[in-house]
């Protein structure tokens, strides 16, 4: 019995392993990404895409092996995942939890066969190149062709990943584990109900907050070093990370010890820099607070997109566009700035960077319109795999949809359908994590201030560590170790919902245009 | 037949295929190592030594397996390397050749255990913590023990590899294919005695160039801006690399499109950063001449390390140290440091660049001085291997040995028998390409300057572009269709041999020197 007990932990300890040594794959694959996006040289383009090509594929082949599968056969069925005894009543939750979640990716990466994934890898990488292209001359005509293609194989691809309720369902639960249709439905339908209401008392209101001195010169040098400093009063760790400029700002991990940020910057205008900042390093700070200790498995993973979309807007939104923040902060930017602010406040300046305008560019968007932007996607997505919308309608449909949700109508494709990468990259079922991490955001933000009484004080005084710690022990040490709604409803007593959001930002914007 | 030979065509293609992916491995890996030495956050370390040695394992078990053994076969006798026919009769030159070089890498990939090479690298990867240890603390017995297995290892991999000759030739070739120590014996004889009777009648020379005008403020801005002036005229192509900073200057390629120099800077002496640069571009010209289309190949490889460092030399000895290029570039730095070098001409600065100075660091020496540093390494290498000269005596050995070839005495070892990390990685056998490379710089030049009327000339006017075309074709095009002494022998007319380079040397210190 202890004999059979010690094979079983060395089994266990050689599945770690290699589970380890697949996720040092990947995270190569995320550093000739992340150098491609800094420092590459414009020569080197595609010998990278081959090099990234290569190193996918050993990973992908790497996973689905028989040595993972033999491995996990020492746990389960590897068929259905039902584990063996005396594991499944006698070993501690967060073994369970990591064989649980490796039989789920590895259930699902079966399922797709390996010529199909090279097609679907190919496709979206041509069309990728069409829709830089097609975007350049604001033409949908030119992407449509690759489009139709690549619903074709998210619908396919469906079908091979199965999914009880509706085909969506299988694609969204790829980066949101466990959510479908059924659930977002009811909560986007509140949520459009309660924006488009707000938003027209914002409309109505008489009050605008002045913005204008966003549009000065502000010294990239000196936009860096308040990022810096704000960053580091997050906790972010310059020693296991760092801060880069880059087209589109991103959050890369490597490894819990080497978490990189990129951020862009705008020299008329610093709050594009100030809130990527805010936002990657929301993002940066869930990368580092996972469990270095169980690097390569499952609990030292995020649980899901919408959840790491939770930290970095919480971050973004809730703390950096609060009166308290700027209480703290306004006077650090004021003094790498001392003429551009010399007129402003921290309470001028928290009104303009909570200035709402529906806008025709999602990235844009202030957070009452934001997620008009995603129920907008979220709904004509849906009709592409599920309702056989055809493909060259897209278009029209995003026109009509953009005049009923913001009453704004883009003027070509390029500020419409266009506007966004994620469907070239095949990426159907992401856009609804967005909205699923502002939801979190504020609940997560409400639990915090219940948890931590002086939490706003704190971070009217600039301390913002009692958040970060709160985080880390609430959210980010736990991995995959519980799903999204579990996770939320062990930290907040109630599963996603869009309640506290909205009120939220009513009560916000109350404030802000005296509604 | 017609139908035999598509089928080889396609096996032929299938293997260039898989060396194209085995080498976006390593190239893959070599990025990991570049991010190292540039921009990874200090606490990103160790999980870099683990994606490292996943990486390296991978791309060795990918190289000898019987995937490539197979298709190796379908061209050759796998155990000899001997050609099948008709492809050894009718076949061209150049897949012959990649087939010839592939086999050469395969066999001897083959003849180390696994479980050896593991050793060997985990053996390593300690000695190099406890180098920099010991060096610090200047104590060479903190390092002993790890030398002392690091040296048994190494005998018993010259042993697995087999030689004809002598034990060391077997490591030797490792570095520099086909070359043995009956061949470097008398060439090093010669060197070591024209060196010495050189350095002799240099210090008993009554002339010494100034160089005062080092020692001064260089702000490393405008040492980065003529570094890439310098760089861009050479014809190293930022688009396909970049230079950065980093402790020790190096060359990284990941493709002939994508390849990054580094180099250090002294803001009190800017000789530094411009000998490196040139050193560092001459290499990075090699790696951006390989032939694109062969990549993953022999055919887009270096010939071997001391033709990689005779173009490294050539640029930063034979050019870079020329009165002609100083004539051309010293007013381009005067203009970046026009107060500094306000009272220095190109005249004066060719020979202050020129100082010849016994001194005990290798990385500092002179022209003069530094082959005699690689052959006392040589020498004390060659009786560890060879003649069991007990590892505990290298200090000893090594302060004689300074003595009297340099006439100098370290006064610890960190100045001595510590400087070099080489014998910390394994590298034995690695030293005598530095001098190979010396040897082969000259010869080239020598060969250039015949080849091209007007190069000096060229050079004087700062039209550094001829030289780069000349190299282009001659060396870098070809990559490893030649041995070392072919492609010398084909382009000179001459083996690898020691008189151009003594002849060189001796024209220039007597100019100099006023000998």
């Amino acid at each position: 019995m202890s004999r059979l007990r010690s094979h079983l932990e060395e089994t266990f300890q050689a599945l770690k392993a290699k589970l380890r040594s697949i996720h040092h794959l990947r995270d190569t694959a995320a550093l000739l990404s992340w150098d491609q996006e800094t420092y590459m040289p414009p020569g080197g383009g595609e010998a990278r895409a081959e090099q990234l090509a290569t190193l996918h594929t050993l990973a992908h082949e790497a996973f689905i092996s028989p040595e993972v599968e033999s491995l996990l056969a020492a746990f389960m069925d590897p068929a259905t995942g039902t584990l063996h005894e005396p594991i499944a009543s006698s070993w501690e939750e967060a073994p369970k939890a990591l064989l649980r979640e490796t039989w789920r990716d590895f259930h699902r990466a079966k399922k797709l066969p390996p010529a199909f994934v090279a097609e679907l890898e190919r496709t979206c990488a041509l069309a990728q190149q069409a829709w830089i292209q097609a975007k350049q001359h604001n033409a949908f005509t030119e992407f449509l062709p690759h489009l139709r293609t690549i619903v074709r194989l998210k619908r396919e691809e469906a079908d091979y990943l199965g999914y009880t309720e509706t085909r969506y369902d299988a694609l969204l639960d790829t980066y949101e584990p466990h959510m479908t249709t059924s659930r977002l439905l009811p909560l986007f339908s509140t949520l459009r109900e309660q924006l488009t209401a707000l938003l027209a008392r914002i409309q109505d209101s008489s009050h605008r907050p002045d913005t204008s001195f966003f549009c000065q010169a502000f010294p990239p040098t000196q936009q860096l070093e308040v990022s810096r400093h704000i960053l580091t009063a997050m906790g972010y760790d310059f020693a296991k990370g760092r801060l880069d400029i880059s087209a589109h700002p991103f959050t890369t991990s490597f490894h819990p010890t080497d978490v990189r940020i990129t951020t862009r910057l705008d020299e008329r205008n610093p709050t594009v820099c100030l809130f990527s900042v805010l936002h990657e390093g929301g993002h940066a700070l869930y990368e580092q607070g996972l469990p270095s200790e169980e690097y390569g498995t499952p609990l030292a993973e995020p649980v899901s997109l919408g959840i790491h979309e939770s930290q970095s807007r919480l971050w973004e939104n809730c703390v950096g566009r609060s009166q308290d923040f700027w209480q703290a902060y306004f006077p650090v930017l004021q003094q790498a700035f001392p003429t551009q602010l010399r007129n402003c406040s921290p309470e001028a300046w928290f009104r303009a960077v909570n200035f709402v305008q529906p806008s025709l560019i999602r990235v844009d968007a202030d957070e009452v319109t934001y997620n008009l932007h995603i129920i907008l996607r979220f709904e004509l997505e849906r009709a592409l795999i599920e309702e056989d919308l055809p493909v060259e309608e897209l278009p029209v449909q995003w026109q009509a949809k953009m005049q009923e949700y913001l009453g704004v109508r883009p003027a070509g494709d390029a500020d419409g359908v266009l506007q966004d990468i994620h469907w070239a990259h095949g990426a159907f079922g992401y856009f609804p994590t967005y909205t699923i991490g502002n939801l979190c955001a504020a609940m997560l933000y409400r639990q915090a201030c219940c948890d931590l009484p002086t939490l706003t004080r704190d971070i009217a005084q600039g301390q913002l560590l009692p958040l970060t710690h709160w985080l880390n022990t609430r959210v980010h040490r736990w991995g995959r170790q519980l799903s999204a709604d579990e996770l939320m409803t062990r930290i907040t007593g109630h599963p996603i919902s869009p309640e506290p959001f909205i009120r939220y930002l009513q009560e916000k914007y109350q404030y802000v245009y005296t509604l």
